[in-house]
């Protein structure tokens, strides 16, 4: 039998408080390096709320993807929902299509676009059009959105901010991933997009863009300094299982920034809107306790920090989950887990491959007698290091979702 | 996707400054036992130098094949090459030619040979020939090396110690592993050697063999007591990728040994001969900084008091290494992993399946707050236990050499 299989088998029905909630503090992982005296945010960070639950709960890290291997939020988090991030690519265009809330569907190709500059010979001379004010970018995506439709496809183009938008082509049949029009240097023309992979519908999809590019560019030509876009990442929304149907639990998504949200809904998640920070997300949780199975609450601020190699406010961010903590155990879920995507160390500014710490708090999860959520007190717990995609099973099985395996 | 692919799609081009170094001491692992007042080499060493290097280092342990299982000296390495020892079977005929320093190429069968005592009627009576001396051994394997070739395979015959040499049968299509001539116990005759596997190359080795067999006893029929001889692991070179090929480093490998030298150079990495000593070696590394992006350096010392039980010279040479350490550190490595080929505990005497510590150093490594290399603290490091073969895939992004995946 797989293991798939064998999870499917033992399934027993959800009770009504059967409620599982993932905490995410994106690139909650840190490193400890002598120019932060050898100490992580969350060992700096003063925390008597997650070392409450911390006494009391199992820990281990988390690789994401594979050993040495650096994920994207998409793979991240598609790990964290249960997923494996090889078998479901989720293309840059995609990603970029949901961080500005576009609500995709299955077949959508999506293309992550910038203004550029082109000469009068149609070289480009500088690949972000001088980065443009995100006022002028909203004209001009406003001028291409004149086109409507290219042969069967309609069009949905969306500034983001800067010289940044994003084009999604919708039809039935179109595939991913095509090639960059973007040449990545500059003093080269725009290049004509080709299927990058052998499929009809990645050809069509060709087709359309480079159509949509011969009417489009005459729409901003006498435009300056952008007269001109490039498109990258070129993907089509794939078609993902969905998270009720795998699992058997009704999810619900609070996230403050439209990514995280719209990774949830490739999922079939449902999104919780109209949240706009910690607290707010917390009490979102208590006011939807009762129509959902699980949660997945994002918390943004600490991939923020760790990004601009900002220890003293990724600190900060932390303490801030922990100050609000108290609201999500006003009904407390039967289980809670807490992790994140990835590691975002400080002293890296970037995301890294360093597995993540993770707890996982429940009646039945057992103490670990670690007294704080930390990498080192996680390098010692019970969980070990495991993959990403395995937490939901350890959720369930903290929740009494798996009935014994033989007798 | 697949995981290897994942790793070639990612990676990114090596910098001038990118310098990989995995110090293996041969069998370094050991276990805490009753009789060596539950202390281990590494920990009853005084390290100065690795304590450093640990303080601020990434700690695990690896399990060299599968768990339970013991390697030599082939699979041990290849894993730590990043190989999976079970993809690529060298054979022990192999194994012992590289070891008397024979410039092996793919697709040569090697045979680990000892001279023997027959009876009149061919009947084995003495297994090793009463142990000769390695200069009689010498002048008997000169009389066999009178046949240059048997067939379309030229003859190379390699005196080892004692009682030992080594047969390699050089021809276009050869292939291995046969049977053994051996029969294992004395008071049987010489066995005929046969194919192993169903394939002509190896019927066809097998014959070559045989027929080395007819026309070699004679050749030595009248010496006592070495007037035969038995063949074991009999064995073809198989055809494995380059290193460089399959991580696009350029390697060179360091080791007093000839076996290691030849391991590496298996895997296309370039032999640096000319090292007698530990010192020796890490000048030599020293020495070659600019022309490789990987170092395989290689101290046997470790190994062989464990093979010897001979708790106290382990130490010493663990105490050796680390005086010679700042040798290293005159252009220190990017990334420095020091671990072993597998354990070889002392109070065992052998190889052993106990997974060997190992420690990455880095930049971004980050310090799992441990003070010493030593098992209980690799015990309780970030990295957990992995396999050996994913040691160059952590290497590797400790040193900036993978992409992000994904958006």
């Amino acid at each position: 039998m797989k293991t798939e299989e064998l999870y499917k088998s033992l399934r027993l029905p959800n009770r009504s408080d059967t409620k599982l909630l993932l905490l995410v503090l994106d690139g909650i992982g840190d490193i400890a390096v002598s120019t932060t005296r050898f100490l992580t945010p969350l060992e700096a960070a003063k925390t008597p709320n997650l070392d409450e639950l911390a006494k009391a709960a199992a820990m281990g890290r988390m690789t994401p993807v594979a050993p040495g291997i650096t994920p994207g939020s998409g793979p991240g988090h598609l790990g964290l929902f249960g997923y494996d991030p090889l078998d479901y690519e989720v293309g840059r265009g995609v990603i970029e299509a949901l961080g500005l809330g576009i609500e995709l569907r299955p077949g959508d190709v999506a293309a992550r676009a910038n203004f550029c500059t082109l000469n009068s010979e149609g070289i480009v001379t500088d690949r972000r059009a001088g980065r443009i004010a995100t006022e002028v970018n909203e004209v001009l995506c406003a001028k291409l959105q004149e086109i409507k439709r290219v042969g069967k496809a309609e069009v949905i183009i969306r500034p983001g901010k800067s010289h940044r938008f994003v084009i999604v082509f919708r039809a039935e049949g179109l595939e991913g991933p095509l090639t960059d029009s973007d040449p990545h240097r500059e003093g080269t023309p725009i290049k004509k997009v080709e299927a990058a992979v052998k499929s009809s519908g990645a050809r069509e999809a060709a087709a359309i863009v480079n159509d949509f590019y011969a009417r489009a560019l005459p729409l901003i030509a006498k435009e300056h300094p952008a007269n001109g876009f490039l498109l990258r990442g070129i993907a089509h929304l794939p078609k993902i299982p969905s998270f009720q149907e795998r699992f058997g639990l009704k999810a619900g998504a609070i996230a403050v920034y439209p990514m995280y949200k719209g990774l949830a809904q490739l999922i079939g998640m449902q999104k919780l809107e109209g949240t706009n920070s910690i607290q707010e997300e917390f009490e979102r949780y208590l006011a939807e306790y009762g129509n959902y199975d699980y949660f997945f609450v994002h918390v943004k601020g600490t991939d923020m920090a760790g990004e601009d190699g900002d220890f003293d406010r990724k600190v900060a961010v932390i303490e801030e989950v922990d100050r609000a903590l108290p609201v999500l155990f006003e009904k407390k879920p039967l289980v809670l887990a807490v992790t994140g995507d990835h590691s975002t160390p400080v002293p890296m500014r970037s995301h890294s491959w360093h597995p993540q710490p993770v707890m996982i708090h429940s009646p039945v999860s057992g103490s670990d007698r670690l007294d704080r959520f930390t990498e080192t007190n996680t390098n010692r717990g019970s969980l070990g290091i495991f993959k990403s995609r395995q937490l939901i099973r350890y959720m369930m099985a903290n929740a009494g979702l798996f009935d014994k395996f033989g007798a």
